[in-house]
This record gives structure tokens, sequence and C-alpha cells, in this order.
């Protein structure tokens, strides 16, 4: 419910979406998760991400959210993300069953590559399951200006998903 | 009111004015509308913007407020904006009345040129009304200093428009 | 008093102050001032600033406070600082009777000059009082790295100065 | 413990950890001490800073915690990181006793060197020891994604650590 000093007590939807021909691309933060200390300290148990989903296109500006393939960046990837030159491209590869006995089942690979002149970015997400012998591949082409978008964005976000903004949020200490 | 804890309870105008010979540029945020789910949590419902209105000169340092004409800039025309180089330009089209019957018949055009000198931009938004056969434009110089304001504070107010401002608020997640 | 909540009741003393052989030069974030409507709305009526000081020194690491000379960015003129090219250079004029009988008495210029080498700026502020037929001026070297922390430091408190955290921080609009 | 307002009374620990073969690299913010004067304000006594450390590696992934070492970015050393160019080198130097009988015992010296394909920079912290005869010196490879969360992180965190944000966060003055 929403109380009356403004804030939530519920979760807060906030996602931004790119709707392209063939899919859409929406982006959100999740925070981190602390666990608490004896002491009655907070500390950071699982850094926070910025989910990105990708959801195929059934009809004119209609996506199947059923069928959308998550990729959660993590703060050294937004890094990579939010420093990216106009030319430049990059690419991660998560194996969401990593350090389990499913290691290497499922092979997710997101790719950044620029426009040929230079008006931004195709975001590709691949997904290779092994197991189910599924190999699928979406990419949204990514406008300079949308690109600018989650460029501030992840960056305002990348010091509240690193539990930062709690540390720096605590009252302040008198040392009189 | 202004309550005790420093926060307004009614609404706060705070506009950015830039004061030309022939018009009056404002900028201000809107922040975005959100829905509230069964669950209680919040959704975004429409996002906000950023209101630009330009308001013609009726004498030296006096202007038209009544006359003013507006443009809400979306969040992807804001990161237009703040990505813009020294020496290029962008533009965007608005339809007042898109997706009712009156379609069409309004036209806003906002454009942004740089000065030849890479001093600035000229910021201009041109208005043409088919039913009443009315085109009105209207042109405000910008210098670096003024545009190097609103790149700062247009970042600073686009996760705000998003709604992640409100995401990002929520109480920590504790899993211990 | 320091309340339960970790806020200061009275008023926060930070300044950045840069310590050189010949001056200190200080700056500091300066509040808008609002005035309150009969709607119970809040309405900027005089923008923020960050406050310029130079103090004169008058030994090793000491400086004469009581001689400091003083200098009111104005947003706009903070965007020309934040925005200024390792190789650029501004200037501003301020007459602190502006608009009053006194006009033209007082004339203060800041003057920001690159270093020739590109490692930093020199910061001059001129006074010149032709009543009391004295003219002053102070200058203080700083590095890239100062400029860096002026640059980060000024751009953070440029919307608060502007009002636009006051707006932003209201509680959500709900429309459903 | 947690508030219900969602602010932790206890301490936050929110490291940023760079993982590598030798070493682990962490950093964090430390807010800044007020003094608290006699009219009830507070004034920054000490500025805060950002924490580095270097602890060696003992295993695979399994560093050495009790044995790191120490150094206090201060805001200057800070506006020097997030301003240094893809090629470019910077170099502090500090020494734990200064101003105290036992100055000149130890002397500590970070390094940040960029590598030559410009994809990063090596970070390096040296401590000399005079007095034990101990001479360490540890060096971490940093990525250019790596260091832009730290860019980030730091740019984030400096007004805080100015007691800036203290500031900015005082109730409105109404002047009406």
């Amino acid at each position: 419910s929403l109380s009356t000093d403004g804030k939530a007590s519920g979760v807060v939807f906030a996602d931004y979406n790119i709707y392209k021909g063939k899919a859409a691309l929406s982006a959100s933060p999740r925070l981190p998760q602390f666990s608490k200390l004896e002491s009655g300290s907070l500390k950071v148990e699982r850094q926070g991400t910025i989910m990105l989903s990708f959801s195929p296109a059934i009809g004119e500006r209609k996506y199947d959210w059923e069928k959308k393939q998550l990729f959660a960046l993590s703060p050294t990837e937004i890094g990579s993300l939010i420093s990216l030159g106009p030319d430049e491209a990059c690419e991660f590869f998560h194996d969401p069953s990593m350090k389990t006995s499913n290691a290497g089942q499922v092979r997710k690979t997101l790719q950044v590559k620029p426009h040929a002149d230079g008006s931004g970015y195709f975001i590709s997400l691949s997904v290779v399951n092994n197991v189910q012998k599924i190999s699928e591949r979406v990419t949204v082409p990514v406008t300079k200006a949308e690109f600018a978008v989650m460029r501030t964005a992840f960056s305002f976000a990348l010091p509240h998903i690193m539990g930062w903004d709690r540390y720096i949020n605590q009252p302040p200490k008198s040392i009189a």
C-alpha cells in the first residue's frame, strides 16, 4: 500500500521498455540482498543487478511476455556497458546453473555491437540449451538516444545495486 | 503546506528559465503516474516528462506566459538531448491528438540545431494547426553553459521520470 | 541539534577548501529560497548558488578568513564551469549593487584560465571598488584533480540549487 | 537493527571487490565526521574517504584479509582517479604517521598505470617500513569495465564524503 510519507510498502514496477519490430527489450534494477550480522550491522550478501528481458513480437506492438528470456547484468557488466565507446562492442557469457551439477547445460550470451554508422547498437541475447537441443537468438536495435537513457539510468542505479547508498545514508557521525 | 520534515505536501514549482530577446524557454520535470495493483504494488502507468514551454516576448524581459506553447519530452527524447554532440542536431515530432479522431490536425516539431561556431544551440518549436490554419514558430538561442545546465538537470531528472528512484528507495531486503 | 532520524535541524557547514600559497579558495552550495503560494504550493523565489570565497594567506597554511572576498555562482555560471574543456577559459562579471542606486560602484570579475600544459586552471577574483578606489586581485591555481572534485560536486549540487530535487521528492501520484 | 522505515541503525558493509590472481582489491566509502557547534550547527571536522584495501591471494579465490594493506583516498585523490584519461597515470604518497614523532617511518605509495593497450589499469600499493625494514608491493590489474564501476561509484560517493549531501538535505527555506 501507499503509506502517508509517499513511500510504497509494496513492490514498484518501473521497467524501461524499448519496443522494436521483432522483440521488446526491458530493463529494470534489482536491489542487493543484505544479511544481518549479530552486531546488528548489515552486509551485502548478494549484489543487485540490472535485469534485461527480451520478449518476442507476436503482432504490431504486441509481445509475448511469457516467452521472455532474462539476463541479469552484474555491476562489472554494467560498468562495461556505461563506458562503451560509440564504435566498441562487448560480450558477456552466463551459465544459469554455474557451480551446480547442471553446469554447462544452458549458455546465455549477451552481445552489444555498434551500428556501422555509429547511430546506436544491436543488443542480442543467445540462449543455447544443450539438453533440450534448443538454440534461440533475439536481437533488438537500440538507438543512440535509447542507449543514452540506459547509460544514465544504469549509472544512477549502479551505486544502489552495490549497496553504497545504504552505507551513505547512515546518520552523520559526530566526534565533538 | 510545509510539513515538519521539510517536505512540501503541495506542488513545488521549480522551472529553469532561459530569458532571451524574442522568447523565454522554461523547463521543468513532470513525475510519472503510478497505478496501484491489487497486490499493493505500484506500477508506472504513464512515464514522466520534461516539459518545455516557449513564451513570446512582449517587452524587455517581459513574456506572455498565457501564449506559451508546450512540448513534453519523453525519456528517449531526453536521452537524445543529453547525448547530443557539439555539432549535432536533433528533431522530434509530436501530435497532441495522436490515436484520437483529431489525429493529424496539429503537428508540433522541436528542433535543436548547433550554432555554427559551436557556442551553443538554437532550440525551435513549430506548431502547425491545420484546422485553424495557424503556423507558429519560436526560436530560443541557448548558450553552451545553459545547455550544460539542461544536460545536468535532465540527467538528474531522468531516473525519477522513469520511476527508478521509487523502486530503488524501497526498504533493503534481508536474506539472513 | 541532531534529530533521531539523523538529520541536522541546524545549519551544516561543508566547504571544499583548496589551500594554496597565496590564498585559499572555498566552495559550498547555497540552497534556493522558496515562497509559499496561497494554494500551499512552493515556488522557487530565489535560485541557490555555489558560493566561492577567496581568503588571503597570512602564513604557512594560515589564511585571513575575515578578509575573504565572495563570488556567488548562478546555475548558468555553474553550467559554464562544469562544461569547461581542458583548454577553455571563462569569465563572469558581477555587480553586487545591481539595480540599486549604488550600481556600478563595485565590479567583481571571476576568471578561469587553463594552465599552459593542461594540468589545471588559474581561478582569479578581481574586485574593483570605484568609491574606495580599491582594486584587489587574488589568484588560486587549481589542479586537474581539484577541478574534477569541483565539477563532480557542482554537478551534484546543481539540481538542488535549482529546486528540482524538491519537486522530484514529492509523493508519487496514483491514477488507478 | 533494521528499523521500520528501512534504514539500518547499525553499520552497513558494502565493499566493491575485484578478485584477481595475486590479490583482491576492495573499495568502500567512509563518511565524514562532524563536530557540533554551540549553535546546534554541524561542521565537517574530518572529511570522508574511499578506503582501498589490498589482500594477498592464498589460493584460488581465497584471500588473506588479515594481511590487508589500507590506503584512504582523499576527495582530491578521488578527483584525480575519476578524471583519469585512458592513457594517463597517477601516483599518491601517504605517511600514516604524518605530523607525529613517527613521521617518515612508513611510506605508502599508490600507483595507477594504464595497460599498454588501453584495456584498463594496474593499481599498485607499495608499503615501505623503514623501522621493520619491510618493503611490500601488491598489484591488481583492473579492467576498463571495473574501472568504470569505480569511477561511477566514486563520483556518486564524493559529494557525500565531502558532506555536501548533509547540507543539501536540509529543510527548504521559505522567504514568503
